[in-house]
């Protein structure tokens, strides 16, 4: 931790301004600042690891079923964007425009992409031919920007870093297997990683993707009970392969336009661990995704002895855990203790000149504040076990939160009595018209999340309307 | 190799057009292809993997002297890319500007980084501090647009990808022996990675990075004896920290601006490894970057127990190699071994009936067509040996070239002599003058490369205008 100079010096109370809580640990945790490019941040060294490991975890995820990596022009031709109608509504408003460039005024404007749909669907039709060539499963790590007019680090930044994954397929079978692969990844990357339980549905008409047939998503749980849309999943069907004539020869020799997909997770993955996991003290990282899982702090540093074994057991540690050495002389442990906490490390390890005479040291967990004496033979063992628990212990603790702040409403009445009273998921039958949904969302400020795949029947009528309803649908204010 | 429509069906013959024969490797070996983008390209999966490894490469490089990874916006406010005049200079004829954003036209206009020095030392200001702060050594891996007027793909392109570190310390010292560091980097990257042997040195006050008080190269040579400039490191000294007032308290409690350095390397690698390495049989992969190393291809496939053997030494060696196996029924294996070829895979592992039957296979060497036949028993070892006299080969062969193209010249009539008739490198001795670089360059359409580290005395007096000179210069043809 440097001594910045706009040190944030004491972080909000996270029951009394969770929003303001939320960018104290944003910049006092030194994940992320607020630029000159107004909306924009810069993701500072500690919070691009974190961006890293949940790269090389869903990279690696990814390939295993053949997605390949590629690169597509940052900048799209205005006459691209608007090819595919309802995409170019929904995306048009918020795009940024390059109208000059080399010195002199373009003749076609380029908009920088705000997802890339249209370009890559461009060149998938001069590369397409035959069957045998499918299916492209091509994915590209990038930036890409959005003018949004309220912006917010991580969770709604004018610019921000994602994976964007398009393909086409032969038949709509194997794209809408895609689509649900993918989705089971980005489930996978939210609970086994980085210890977020979500809840996995297809979107409402309203709420899906510009352009797509069908959205899919994982919606996550804030600690003050909002949702947040942490990956998504469309299924395209021939929408743009029609107007972008991506066709092929099929198996019977006759022409035929391809199926789709795409799907995207982003930074804002970081934001939703800030959101479900921190507290008063801080950052609290799941031990999988932490860029550092140990910090090593010598007690009594200045006594003989101290520094060069708290070295060596650092040195040890670090061949087998990503581990970090705090042996800052002008502060105290006291303030290494607390610079660790707000970084959210899950596991401290304590060491002075008793420890090292009793051949032992202490380990503190970020999560439950317990602290365990230690062996050093044992050493690499426990902390292997205590790492396991804690990511373990992580994601039980949001799990039960969800449950606790999860609960159904019959009435309109109920569900604003409960959404105003306790801020969480509220489960409710919904007739499947967009009216309702403005409805609700005018009274309780609550979007539909998604139609979960496990329905379950809360009743037989329209939580809004009373009309007949078999649709099951979870709500939640967003972020 | 799928069956593209526009499928550029002969490479042109390297000898008699070079920059042609390029352009059709790039297509044919499916590494990038052009888009609607004027002057951007699209990277494909066969080109992307070769950058990944690339990257993966450099970053563990960097990771182990301490670089840390980071995100800085692509927009940069006019304002900032103004602050400092000859970088301004330098850059503004060539950037992309966004006039309008969120529909409305901008109060300011924003730049696409063509790099981030600005941004990036205006963050420093704002988190630094004290000494011990230092060094910040962040990098980052993005894109940036340049304007060109003429591009080619992957040497010259609108929009590239790369790396761009930048790094600001306490000292002058450390900042000049990080700006050698990382160029010693860059020249391990070419020369171990990617087999390219490179000249490293100083460049000229003409041919400086914009900003920069010294940038140092490593200088690649292509085939036909040009110039390949392939990573550059730049030290600063206070030109950026002043004007974005990058102070911090030294040791001695005074305020102090930070030394600093930046430096890069960039897709343009790609171009520089089909250019050294390519032939007229297509692109020619060292086998450390090589996506495939080996393409496993079995002959008389319809035969009885042929897929099958095969399939079981493709799984064999697929743990230890990057292998692939092309078991297409449709084309022949000659096709096969010419898509192998046209892709640069450094080995090709045939196996038919006779070999199943005799216990063995056959592999072929990609640089020097040599055929092994080689027990199964051994194959591991001998596919490890292989691949490493091939690493080994092919930059042997870059240099023997280089050094036959590499002559020296002691007039300017010598020099234009030698530049027309052997187009390579030329040794010669400058007095300093950029009035002299530029009659040399008018002459021989030859610039100065960079005066090396390691300096010879070709002669007491400047090749142009004859004065004393004692630099000697590496000049030669660029791309």
């Amino acid at each position: 931790m440097s001594d910045n100079k706009d040190f944030v010096k004491e972080i909000t109370n996270i029951d009394e301004d969770f929003a303001q809580w939320y960018t104290d640990i944003v910049r006092k945790a030194e994940l992320a600042d607020y630029t000159d490019t107004k909306g924009c941040i810069a993701i500072r060294p500690y919070g691009y690891a974190i961006w890293e490991n949940i790269q090389n975890y869903a990279d690696k995820k990814f390939k295993e079923t053949g997605v390949q990596n590629t690169y597509f022009p940052v900048l799209i031709p205005e006459s691209l964007l608007e090819k595919e109608k309802d995409h170019v509504e929904g995306f048009a408003p918020e795009v940024a425009w390059v109208t000059e460039a080399g010195g002199e005024k373009l003749e076609e404007k380029l908009c920088i992409r705000p997802t890339s749909e249209t370009i890559i669907t461009t060149m998938y039709a001069k590369w397409l031919n035959s069957w045998r060539d499918l299916p492209f499963v091509y994915n590209q790590w990038c930036s890409v920007l959005r003018w949004e007019k309220e912006t917010r680090p991580f969770l709604r930044s004018r610019e921000f870093l994602w994976q964007e994954g398009h393909t086409i397929h032969e038949t709509e079978k194997e794209a809408r297997e895609r689509t649900l692969q993918m989705l089971n990844i980005y489930k996978d990357v939210a609970e086994n990683f980085l210890a977020i339980p979500v809840i996995t549905g297809l979107k409402t008409e309203t709420e899906k993707f510009a352009g797509a047939d069908e959205t899919y998503t994982i919606e996550a749980m804030t600690y003050d009970g909002k949702a947040l849309q942490s990956g998504t999943s469309h299924y395209f069907g021939q929408n743009f392969t029609k107007p972008f004539d991506v066709k092929f020869q099929n198996r019977d020799g006759k022409l035929e336009y391809a199926y789709q997909t795409s799907w995207g997770i982003s930074t804002r993955l970081i934001g939703a661990i800030i959101m479900a996991h921190g507290d008063n003290r801080g950052l609290k990282l799941p031990p999988r995704v932490a860029p550092i899982q140990v910090e090593v702090i010598p007690i009594a540093q200045h006594k003989e002895g101290v520094e060069e074994k708290v070295s060596e057991i650092y040195e040890r540690l670090k061949t087998k855990f990503r581990v970090e050495a705090d042996f800052r002389k002008q502060v105290s442990p006291g303030v290494k203790f607390n610079d660790c906490e707000m970084r959210g490390i899950p596991l401290r390890l304590e060491m002075g000149p008793r420890d090292i005479e009793n051949g032992e040291c202490v380990l503190v967990r970020r999560d439950t504040s317990e602290k365990i004496s230690v062996k050093l033979e044992n050493l690499e063992e426990t902390i292997e076990k205590l790492l396991e628990e804690i990511q373990n212990n992580m994601f039980e603790m949001c799990k039960k939160r969800m449950e606790e702040k999860t609960t159904e409403a019959h009435t309109l009445d109920e569900f604003q009595e409960k959404m105003n009273s306790n801020q969480g998921f509220i489960k409710a039958m919904w007739c499947g018209s967009a009216e309702c949904e403005a409805i609700i969302k005018e009274l309780t400020a609550a979007k539909s999340r998604c139609m979960p795949f496990v329905q379950e029947k809360i009743d037989n009528k329209c939580v809004c309307c009373g009309k007949p309803a078999d649709k099951y649908v979870i709500w939640g204010r967003q972020y």
